[in-house]
């Protein structure tokens, strides 16, 4: 089913595609994303955009909060900006924090090539009770 | 200068050219962005993907916050998602709410084309003392 | 039912009531809390504690939130620290800004006496479809 | 030194103490805070306040980002309420996970006696440049 969710959000997922951005690991409570980035990811200061970093981060909280085949929709997310990225690969991990019935908490972090933190991210989402066809 | 910061980030800003974001007025403290939407913002659900939502919300953040001519960085942001958005054209609005000389927090707000409140979004700035070019 | 909401709050509140906080207004989707500032609620910096400052804001989020008749309880809040506060008498005014079934969203904004903003919140409220006695 | 930042909070923070909230441990970064469950604690609902947990994480917070000898202060906070507590001792444990010259992000998370999660902050701080007394 992980594997289901993964194809699911990289082909369906437009806005993430268009930019570059997919889905590459799903476990129970748990995602990863990556992009490599291109100029459409850089913004008016050369680096590249809050937005694509938090499309990145994001992608990973929606498939790690809908990998129990139950369907999920953010509710909240705080993003810290940490460090500028450039250049290379950005990757997200997404890991659950807590889970009730309706709600869960997900912790999620934007890496670059060496390993530095770029970003962080606490997630809420919420149970629609609706499983993912 | 509005004027100028409006069109350095609608020339620079190709993160948020690539996604048919705009900047549609800067005043002191304060920025409107917008966005119409088209197949490349939706995601696997068939609504417009939060990543969309928060450039949208974060270009009129960015644009608000260095509206004095100073450079400000984005270092932290939370956004509620209130009302999934399907069609139309989606518009953010930035205001200052508060500026001390390094950090100022600013509120935006998203609607769509009826004036519903589609997303909350609250930022925090960082002046880094340096003119904007 | 907004008046016995203002006065369950006031006095089974334990934590506001030993901390010299109380609700002073409740209507729909609205509260306003107040605490006269004293000894107890300084820091080691010697300003009002950002505890204080968030239990004053907290408290008007809970009355607004509740002020349906039906129990919610709090997900998460995103607070900023905009200006410290020394004396006097700090107000908290919570109003609601967006409302499904489920999930509630809320800005709460704490103000000095000068009318000057303190601090300013966002949160979450999840209902509980449960009637409070 | 470090000795020397949790004796000054410990002592000189009116409101933690008039809560019974204390520093027990702090080293470089990091910081550990604790609140033995009491009435004054408990909220309408019978458990313990968002304020009170709240506090109990940002003195952690607090103490572990002026861990360095010099003075921080919190600019914002997210806090997400996982599960109720309403007995026993509370432990709040605040890691760094970001550090630059001017701001700092920090991880904090509050336990009950049993190890489970009772909430999770993200917070940032803003050095000033200036050392503790």
């Amino acid at each position: 089913m992980h594997e289901k969710i993964k194809d699911l959000l990289n082909e369906n997922d437009r806005f993430a595609k268009h930019n570059n951005i997919r889905v590459v690991d799903v476990k129970e409570g748990y995602a990863e994303t990556e992009m490599v980035i291109n100029e459409n990811h850089i913004n008016a200061a050369g680096v590249v955009q809050g937005g694509a970093i938090f499309t990145l981060a994001d992608l990973a909280f929606g498939a790690a909060s809908n990998s129990y085949g139950v369907l999920n929709l953010s509710l909240s997310s705080t993003i810290s900006f940490i460090r500028p990225a450039k250049t290379g690969r950005l990757r997200a991990i997404a890991k659950e924090i807590s889970k009730t019935k309706k709600i869960s908490v997900y912790q999620i972090e934007v890496f670059d090539d060496s390993g530095n933190l770029v970003a962080s991210m606490q997630g809420l989402a919420y149970s629609k009770d609706k499983t993912i066809p």
